[in-house]
C-alpha cells in the first residue's frame, strides 16, 4: 500500500512502481518532472533503483500533422495492442505547451476508451521551458513506465517540427502518420521528418478517401525507395482507418517485424546505446545551467550584466564569458 | 581594401564591415559561426566593436509551411523594399540542415533576382548541432548586417516547428505566410505558430485561388480576433501574390505601421530588451558545455561514464552529476 511517507522514500517508491501501483507510477513521474534540487537527488535514486528493470518495452514514437487523426489512431492502436496481451503507456512531448497551455493530452476527453482501460497509462506532456527539458523528463518517464511493467511505450508528438527529432532519438521505431493526400508540401510535413520514419501509415483510408489513400501509399512507397538505403529495413508504407480499425492489426505486426529485424542485425542495442549517450549530454547541459544560476558570485554579478545586455550596451557572448569565469573561477574560451 | 591580415584583426574587420565591404561582411559572419575558441574570442571583440552601430534595422521574421511560396515572396518583398531606398539582408534559420544537408538558401537558384541586387545580402542557414547554436549565430549575423548598413533584416525559417519560436524571439515583427485554404489543420500549421504572428499574409492570391484567398483572409481575421488581445496592435491579415506582386506594397506599409505602433507604445525597446536577456542565457548554456568538454578531469572520467551510460547500467542524470562535480570541483544538486 502506498502512503505519503512511501512516496518520499525512493526505495519504497521504486518498489511500489514495480508492483504496478498507479498512484506510485504517477507520483514517480511527478518527482522526475520536478526541478527542485532535492527532488532531483531523489529522482536519481529512484531511477538508479529502477534501471535494472527497464529497457524491456517496445518504444514507439508517433507523429503526424494536426488533422491526421493521431489521437484516434493511438486509441485504436493501443486497444488492439492491449487486446494482444500487452500493457501500453502513452507519453507526450509538446514543447509548445509552455505557450499554449498544453495542446495535447491535457484534454481528458481525448482517448476516452483507452484511458479507461486497465492495461493503459496516459500521461500528458510535461510543462517545460525548453525542448531539452521536456524530452529529458519524457525519457525518464519512459523508464519508469517500463519498470512498472508496461511493455509498449508510445511517445506522441504534435505536429511537424523540432520535437520530432527529439522523439525519434528516444524510441526504437518512429511511426509517421499521413493523410490521404498529395506530396509532402500538401501534407504540411516539414522537410526531414519523413526521413526520420521507420514506418509510414496513411490514416483515414476509409469512405471517400479510400482511393486517395491507395495513391498516397503508392506515392510514398516510391519516394521512400529513393530516400532510404538501409540494408536491414526497407521502410514500409501501410494504410489504415483508425475509425473502422481496418489495418490496425497490420501496423502492430509490422512493429514486431521491425523489432525482429533490428535485434537480428544488432541495431536495436546500437540505437539505444547512441540514444543514451545523447541523453547524457542533454542532462549535462541542463544541470550546468541550474548549477550556474545557484552560484553566489554569479548571483552577485548577474543583475548588472543582465541589465547591460538588456540595454544593448554589452554583447551577450561577452557577458556570458564573464559569468562563466565567475562560476568556474578561471578564464574560459582560451585556446587549448 | 580588405586583405587577409585585415580579416584576422577584429578592429580592422569591424571597420571594413562598417564600410559595407561584401567580403568583410561574409568573412565576419564566417568568424562568428566558427566554434574554435580563439575564433570566439575574436568574434566577441568584433561584435563589441560593432555593437554601437547595431539595432537600427527593422527585424522581420518570415515563416510558412513548405509550398506557401516563401522564397518567391521574400524575393518580391525584398526587391520592393530595396526599391523604396532600403538595404535588405536575408538570413535563414534551419536546424534541420544538420540532417538534410541544408534545405533552405543552400540552393543558389533561389531568389536569383534578389541575390544579384546590390542592395541585398543573402546568407544561408549556418550548420549547427542544435537549434540554440543556429539561433545564436543568426542573432550575431543580424547585428553584423545592421552594422554594415542593412536597415531591413529578414530572418527566414522553414516549416512549422520549434524554430519559429526561436525566430519570433529575435525579431521585431513575425510575419506568417499562409496558403489560400481552410483552417490551421489543412495548412499544416503547428499549434501555437499563428499565435506568434504579428502580421498574417495569404500568398498566392491570384488566378483560380483569388476567391479562396479572400475567404482565407476573412477566416483568419475572425480567428485572430479571438486569439489575440493586445491593446497596441490588432494582427492584420492581408493577401498578396508574390508572382504578380499585387499587395506586396501593402505588406511593407503594414510593417511600417507596426513599427510606429510599437515605438509609440514603448514596446519595441521592451521586446528587444527581453530578447537580449534570453540570448544571454542561450550563450551561457552553449559556452558551459564547450568549457566542460575541455576540462582535463572531465576528459579523464568521461570515457568510462559514457560507456556505462551507453551500456544501460548507469542513469544519465547520475553520470551528468558526477561529471559536473569533476568539472566544478564541488558537489552539485544539493539544496540551497
Amino acid at each position: 500500500m502506498t502512503t505519503p511517507s512511501t512516496l518520499n522514500d525512493p526505495a519504497a517508491l521504486a518498489a511500489a512502481v514495480r508492483r504496478g501501483e498507479r498512484r506510485a507510477l504517477a507520483r514517480a513521474i511527478t518527482l522526475i518532472e520536478s526541478t527542485r534540487p532535492d527532488h532531483r537527488v531523489r529522482a536519481d535514486a529512484l531511477l538508479t533503483a529502477l534501471l535494472p528493470h527497464t529497457g524491456n518495452s517496445v518504444r514507439i514514437g508517433i507523429s503526424g500533422v494536426p488533422g491526421v487523426g493521431k489521437s484516434t489512431f493511438i486509441e485504436a492502436f493501443g486497444l488492439h495492442v492491449i487486446g494482444r496481451g500487452h500493457k501500453v503507456a502513452v507519453l507526450a512531448v509538446d514543447p509548445t505547451s509552455q505557450r499554449t497551455g498544453g495542446s495535447i493530452l491535457g484534454d481528458k476527453t481525448r482517448m476516452v476508451d483507452l484511458s479507461r482501460d486497465d492495461g493503459a497509462f496516459i500521461r500528458p506532456s510535461p510543462a517545460g521551458a525548453t525542448l531539452g527539458g521536456v524530452a529529458r523528463r519524457t525519457r525518464e518517464a519512459m523508464l519508469i513506465c517500463e519498470a512498472a511493467g508496461f511493455d509498449v511505450v508510445i511517445v506522441e508528438t504534435v505536429g511537424v517540427g523540432q520535437s520530432e527529432t527529439a522523439v525519434a532519438d528516444m524510441v526504437d521505431l518512429f511511426l509517421l502518420l499521413l493523410l490521404p493526400a498529395g506530396g509532402d508540401e500538401l501534407q504540411g510535413i516539414k522537410k526531414g521528418i519523413v526521413e526520420l520514419a521507420d514506418l509510414v501509415v496513411v490514416n483515414k483510408a476509409d469512405g471517400d478517401l479510400a482511393a486517395t489513400a491507395r495513391h498516397t501509399v503508392a506515392d510514398y512507397r516510391h519516394a521512400l525507395t529513393l530516400l532510404r538505403h538501409e540494408a536491414d529495413w526497407r521502410v514500409p508504407v501501410l494504410s489504415c482507418s483508425a475509425i473502422t480499425r481496418a489495418g490496425i492489426d497490420a501496423v502492430w505486426e509490422t512493429v514486431g517485424e521491425h523489432r525482429a529485424a533490428m535485434v537480428a542485425a544488432g541495431r536495436r542495442s546500437a540505437r539505444r546505446a547512441e540514444q543514451a549517450r545523447a541523453w547524457l549530454w542533454s542532462e549535462i547541459r541542463e544541470s550546468l545551467v541550474e548549477s550556474l544560476r545557484r552560484h553566489p558570485d554569479v548571483r552577485a554579478a548577474l543583475p548588472d550584466l543582465e541589465a547591460r545586455v538588456t540595454a544593448g550596451t554589452l554583447v551577450p557572448a561577452a557577458a556570458a564569458r564573464t559569468l562563466l569565469e565567475r562560476f568556474l573561477g578561471r578564464p574560459v574560451g582560451t585556446v587549448d
